[in-house]
């Protein structure tokens, strides 16, 4: 059977510039791979006629379904529907069923009134199906030629999504006949990348040719994933459950979640598991652990807060640490994230916290305590426990792995024995 | 004079899954545009080897250079290398000079035994140049051909931007002779894209060919960025000044800065001027605004610290947030959000202080106070202000929204009058 190929073309400017970060692209593809759907090119060109004609006629021919975001404001910068009006040898009519969406939304959610620009949005190509965009004024607009199909949508993303979930997936899915792509991910900490490879290569040289082996390495970390392709979903349910168990089995000292979630999410579960709460006491992370918890729905549910002590008074006055402790051993040591793990505890009445100080750079280090010099610190009431990390990079990735690290290291924690005596 | 164009390709199959988001690209294209050479196009392909090919193949021909990353590393997955010996001709050899350095990296630096997997990594074409990689064990590889260049780096965010600083980009500076690319952003708040285009259509229809004006929407706010292209630096600016300086006055009530800069950086500014100091109680926004603020170097001068106040207990405990407003008001209302900001003035011994409270979803919601209210407070010793917000996307868009709107907020706070009488 025939394997249905996509490609995705992002049209901006600023994609060239790189005043943005495409973050649309690989939301797409998750969603295009999810239903069986292979994505096999990715192209990015500016506001520019040539080169958006160039790109559609190129996709177009190497890839079933063409899916384009971008250039549909109402902007003098924004080219794409007149383009593909041409492309597609049709002419611009007004319609009416957008119309009507674009003056609700200007009457009811935006409050403001409506100019000529805006109404323009609602003209569209007569050779195209128009596609809703419940979130937005620019339409969505889909095309056939010679069996391919295009889709064209805005490029701001919580339109694109939202076209993308109620319209156009659920349109290539009723077209095809897809295969199924199954993807199993496993996190592993502690463990570098050519070390890992070594460990498995067995089992790696043993794989069936439609399953694939990737290492992906994150923050210190390495992701693991097997994507099996095939057609009868039980069997290779079967198949990959069978790969996976013997994967984690031999990686078993080094999995930190073994499911394709972040590590704020392993520790999620273990907290609801336990019907526990937390606190974080962040120094050197500024409340980035905080906010990686909070973004999750639902959080409220086991995190009691956070204290961030950027200022040293802050430490002593709201966590408790004894100024003797910040002059005898400083805000970077053992002593003080011990001390501020049982601040947190006690404060936030929590039942497990988290510390962090360091030194994130670029300034501030020593030789002592060079920059990416990090103590982390985890605890319950039954005991802390405290280790220094050094990291070497610059200061958005330090604090990013100081964070990683600092979840990977209270997992670590609540699966401690030793810190959970039965009752 | 000829403009230079480039290409960038990144490869990976974690890039058409979408489980990774590529910012390399974005950084490129910027380092790129600064010194001068325009980016045309962005490829991402997967680790297939007719795939790689075809895209060399295809950017080579249309662009002076084309950067590659990804594929590099010692994972069979990894394929860049031999393909590009083959592409170009060559056998691979043992580089002496990289055999030392991946050595040394083991020895000095991750401690840890090398295994043969690793000494592979210092095998290159005979036909490239070698470009140090001082921040990993994989080398860049910079190849010519028909007076195309064509350079393969790492796929490793900070490996690659290493390469780029201190080889490839002075390389290519040194063999062209490059224009200038001058851009100039600013970030307006509180008006649509549409109403801004029609504010300023005919400074924009006035523009001269050479000079681009692009709107950029960005959680609710619009970035406007003016690009000048030229080979007389001292003209080229002046040009540029007075476009701004009249952009500026046209949309004077509703630029909130005039640098590239995000708000965060803005508000920096303004407390670095006063010499003051911040802090935040932060509830729905989860501490994701002490990120944006601590993401800076030196934000310890400006910044004490934070209390992420997720549970109401919390609210009263650290922030005195009193029971009975609590109760008869609500965690989500005026009163409560007033009380955080005088809490954290009080706690946090600052001169200024944020405070966020709000249902960010999915659940949580009223009829009354709907998923997306928020509470946002600004206040010093004279006083405080607060406003209700209503944002209606997703959780993460909700906190990012709320967050820059604090931010905001506060500058406008700071630049009130009413709240900084004359001592």
């Amino acid at each position: 059977m025939e394997i249905i190929t996509s490609s995705i073309i992002t049209i901006g400017d600023e994609l060239l510039i790189g005043q943005v970060v495409d973050t649309n692209s690989a939301w797409m593809a998750q969603e295009l791979n999810q239903v069986g759907i292979s994505v096999s090119r990715r192209v990015a060109v500016g506001d520019d006629w040539q080169a958006i004609w160039n790109a559609i006629d190129q996709e177009m021919a190497g890839s079933h379904i063409v899916l384009v975001t971008g250039g549909l404001g109402p902007t003098a910068d924004d080219i794409t529907k007149p383009l593909l009006n041409e492309y597609f040898g049709g002419k611009l009519v007004l319609n009416q069923k957008v119309l009507e969406h674009v003056r609700y939304l200007f009457d009811k959610v935006y409050k403001r009134p409506m100019i000529p620009r805006n109404e323009k949005q609602a003209e569209v190509p007569d050779t195209c199906t128009v596609i809703h965009n419940a979130n937005g004024t620019a339409p969505g607009m889909w095309f056939e030629k010679n069996g391919r199909i295009l889709v064209s949508m805005p490029g701001v993303p919580f339109e694109m999504k939202g076209m993308m979930k109620d319209s156009v997936i659920p349109e290539l899915v009723g077209r095809y006949k897809l295969p199924l792509i199954l993807h199993r991910t496993m996190l592993t900490a502690g463990i570098g990348e050519s070390f890992l490879a070594d460990r498995i290569s067995a089992f790696e040289n043993a794989l069936p040719s439609h399953v694939k082996l990737a290492y992906l390495p994150h923050y210190g970390m390495v992701r693991l994933r097997l994507s099996a392709t095939g057609f009868n979903r039980e069997e290779l349910i079967m198949q990959m459950d069978s790969l996976f168990e013997t994967l984690q089995e031999q990686l078993a000292d080094v999995v930190a979640t073994s499911r394709d979630e972040p590590m704020e999410a392993a520790v999620a579960r273990l907290l609801l598991e336990r019907n526990a709460t937390l606190a974080t006491a962040e120094s050197c992370t500024g409340g980035y652990i905080a906010h990686l918890i909070t973004s999750r729905a639902g959080s409220s549910q086991y995190f009691n807060g956070s204290v961030i002590s950027y200022a040293n008074a802050v430490k002593t006055d709201l966590l408790g640490v004894p100024e003797a402790t910040l002059q005898s051993d400083g805000a970077v040591s053992e002593a003080t994230v011990t001390q501020m793990v049982k601040g947190a505890l006690a404060s936030f009445k929590s039942d497990y916290a988290i510390a962090t100080s360091g030194i994130m750079g670029p300034g501030g280090g020593s030789e002592e305590k060079p920059v990416g010099t990090v103590w982390i610190a985890a605890g319950n009431k039954n005991g802390v426990r405290a280790m220094r990390f050094q990291f070497r990079f610059d200061r958005m990735r330090n604090i990013e792995l100081a964070s990683f690290n600092a979840l990977n290291f209270l997992r670590k924690f609540m699966l401690d024995q030793s810190f959970h005596p039965k009752n």
